[in-house]
């Protein structure tokens, strides 16, 4: 059995994170980590739990942690695990960071968009960004991973067989993402209130949003040049999922048959990506609580681009899912176990 | 392998129950039946299914089923199994009705409330009425069990303890229930709609609602007498959960303590019912997606009366989980087989 | 035009009030008061109100605003307006209390319920309690109306008939009330986020909420003696509404028309209240963004009870309606001014 | 009075209208005209209008309905106001057509479009397109107008500016909207239940949505040239509103307060465009139950693109508001009578 700690296992991603490992056949978990609740038992404050674990939430020393778990997953703010990040941890465990602090390589990019003073620009060398579609070889071998976000893991995914595969062009793509809520955290903040956020639907972080940088590298790496793009996020009322709209000019009449190879390429044989059939788009409720991506595209004549949509929910595939994802390749186990349950509906 | 077969599985029930089936171990669906959409595809239906399922639907045919098939579920409209049954099914394959056709023993009742011939009432002796944690021993041995209710399943979960104990007055029982549309099936009708449900609560079969009587039917052989009680359901505009809130008069004065032992006798070594921890609610989103009842009550000394709450997920334990918690006894399997996720929060 | 002062109006109460008596004729808002924003401009707190408000918040100076405004509503947690309250003001100008603070005439009750030393028990006494359709007359005579609680208003209008005509065993009085979620306030709190309110319904105060006296003070003087009864509040993943289940015994057996008859007698000619087509039942949509209460009744001959259900807009009739009403009878205008508008659907 | 006729009453938008025009201190409805329900009680299939409304459903009977009104509302699907329209009518009643029978001057166009053979091609000339702040004087000396579609309205108010003062390459122009549920109607259709919606976000009429055309020959209006865009709206689990994120290339560097000025120059003194606050942008939640439309934009250096943001109610300005300030404008009444309400939050 493989020993996980989860530093932040208080937060929605971090729940979700001790409720997939709880199903895993291979995996435990020995530490719920949890700054603001060190001591209180973990199924008081997610009475889902109740009865299936029987555990006190403990602080975030992730140097203890390392001395007894095989892998330490960091569901937290920005800036934590970065600034906690030792030798002596990735000589002991391996870690899952699911924060941004790892995700970009250049760190003045990450400074800038973030705000904030990288504490251990030393490790993002070395730390592998954990899109395991991409990157699956790498993970299997890294000490550190860099678990994407959700909407760049929804975004990337959409554009990727695009971009790789040179269809489009790539300074024409315009992303506009819509997330549920679970996305925002738990945090007690009048703007994530019920009332403020069931009926309406509003962008946020218009052409600043910090997954930004982060799509554009990885996109970036795919076809071999800088890509400055747009990405606006959306808030859903709904508790989860995110469906990416992304459109751009494609650089040459291609039909749906020719762009539908192009995505089998890459992803005929992933298990967790599913390519609808013609005419047939995503929607979040058929990914709700798994690990798939859902992805079709459509190709309009009269304006000479092609709008791609992808689907993921944000807290499985988009977060825990992924990590967990990740975890399996990084300890030499079938990628899928524990991520094999059907989507819920309704 | 269990073979099983779904009659109905188009619609919400019948979908949740394939869906737990797709990760039983011990168990496979042959047949997706399904009277509208007969040779469709499954997954076009269900797009959560898609690359999980491939299969056509196939008619209500239960005599060819039950060559196939070791069990038989039905997750259709009353009325329907009642008219199919006969002795060449039940000596091939075992049938878990989720319809009422054999649930309440008095047939006069069942046609009374039901509005409904009932075609087969030969076997509404042999069924055995599939509360699994009442009738576990009943269940074995079945052939044919009728699945109960979903408000029937929490009311009466909520409150046997408390009859069977003789607690409270049971002429002065009222339940006032809760649940989220799914329970109101997959039809295509105007109330049904988002616009119609969404920001809205409504009261709806007052004082005539069908599980009425399947309560009174099993609290009455709780207690030995018959049970005549208020059961008022409320339609809540969320996708799943029931809620019960219940409310009765003691009998005599009683302390926590008291109640909670009788709830412990006859729940304490029960898997999938959790009892609350003392002056903790059930609430129907943690219960979300999984087989468990949370159940909690509060003794009102001002009024004497004692108001005992109940939650569960109306397609799981309510419906598809509680169907499949019942092939498990009927085939010899461990109970909670293919029925131990958490639930799925938020 | 009246002048009036708000405080407290940040919250949803308040903020309802505030667009109220914007399409108020006879009225002007010359003071949006707000404890935690004062000097901030009032739109930005509630953008609906852009370019409709052009106000910055003032603080709670109550002795200032009644030298300012003839009549003030106080819009504010249990406990301030009493500790705000003095000859003085009451000299100068006409107060609606929004809170608890003048309802309970025994203020033993209202400290032991409530958790509160009453700072001014010297006014209980002048304040009428301002259910218009019951207290009319009193309130165009007040000085100080104490506006009832949602809850209660809903609560007390399904039930005064029958209590009022002696047709139902008042000890028998049970009240399974559902509120949407903007009667929790916009404060920031964890269990009101989007994703702790959606898709879930829980009982909350069970045996214990603050408006059970309210609702028992209240019938006590329909019916001349004491009432005890339990109300059990439920939180419904919805913006708006309450709905009030109400059951209760029959003294004796009586027909559909002769309690009709009693409800038609109080409230034949009441403009907000409607009472029902027979076997209609009230629903929250119907009600929403108007000041109207729906109730209909439903005779159970198995049980000998009635159930009653109630419905209304816990912003409008449950509080800034109701306390626009109020105004309207204490300045003399026709008492639905400013209040006549159609329930929004969908 | 003006007595207004409304075919089409029983649909969302046709009871929006018909509850605007019962506020509205010039206007009666003196038909409810309703294929579906005709001798039915108005009230009976909107409860939010009993008492209201003491009417029952009329048939579709235009040339009858002109003899007794001075306006007729269609609100009635595409092709059925064209199949009846003729001079008669015409020289009886003024005629705001809510369908897209009018609105495209192309007839081929509307017939590719909608796959309908157009009924009265005649009088598409004579028709005014009844976007208000755009065409404000034609729609004074209008017989027929046409009522534009909800998303055209947002998506055509958001842009116009940068249009109209050629800041944008039209060709780069894309349009991601987002609907609320009561823009597919209230017909009884499987993917509008409940359960379908709810929970979920999808895009559909991906490249191929009928309004695609509407706002591509009134932004060709604008500019003077032919348009070509992409269009792609999404389905949101809320009731009402609509969001249109608009992106296009700027032809030069701007600045914030260059384009701006644009924005004032054409709505700097409408009533219902709100210019919001920089940095504010628009959210459904603000607008909803008004007939406002709220705007902002924010100008990305790193693209040289612009991304434009409108909100609206889909009911009111996307639909019947939108319709009563035509009816305004053609009988010389204040533009904004009757539909001054504020936007109602929570």
């Amino acid at each position: 059995m493989i020993k996980a700690g989860i530093i932040g296992s208080t937060g929605y991603a971090g729940a979700e994170l001790a409720g997939l490992l709880l199903g895993h056949p291979e995996a435990e978990v020995v530490w719920y980590g949890s700054r603001s609740y060190v001591g209180e038992e973990y199924a008081s404050l997610y009475r889902n739990m109740f009865r299936m674990v029987d555990a006190k939430c403990m602080d975030d020393n992730m140097e203890e942690l390392a001395a007894q778990a095989d892998v330490i997953f960091t569901a937290t703010p920005q800036g934590l695990c970065a600034s906690l990040m030792n030798d002596g941890i990735l000589e002991k465990a391996k870690v899952v960071d699911l924060s941004a602090d790892f995700r970009i390589k250049d760190v003045k990019i990450y400074e800038k968009w973030y705000g904030l003073e990288h504490k251990s620009p030393g490790y993002i060398g070395e730390a592998v960004y954990g899109l395991c579609e991409i990157n699956r070889e790498d993970v299997k071998k890294a000490r550190l991973v860099a678990n994407p976000g959700c909407y760049t893991t929804c975004s990337i995914l959409t554009l990727y067989p695009l971009v790789k595969e040179g269809l489009i062009d790539v300074s024409s793509i315009i992303i506009d993402a819509k997330s549920g809520t679970s996305g925002a955290g738990r945090g007690a903040k009048v703007p994530n209130l019920f009332c403020e956020v069931n009926e309406s639907i509003k962008a946020y972080g218009i052409a600043g949003h910090r997954h930004t940088p982060e799509i554009e590298e990885q996109l970036g790496y795919a076809c071999g040049e800088k890509v400055v793009l747009n990405f606006t996020p959306h808030l859903v009322p709904m508790n989860r999922g995110i469906l990416a709209t992304a459109y751009a000019s494609l650089r040459k009449p291609v039909s749906y048959g020719e762009v539908r190879a192009a995505y089998e390429k890459y992803y005929g044989n992933e298990f967790f990506i599913r390519l609808l059939p013609e005419g047939v788009y995503p929607e979040t409720r058929w990914v709700e609580g798994s690990n798939f991506v859902d992805i079709n595209f459509k190709i309009d004549g009269r304006t000479g681009r092609i709008i791609a949509v992808g689907a993921l929910d944000n807290l499985v595939k988009g977060a825990a899912g992924q990590a967990a994802q990740n975890m399996n390749l990084m300890f030499g186990l079938p990628e899928a176990m524990g991520l094999g349950r059907a989507p819920m509906f309704p």
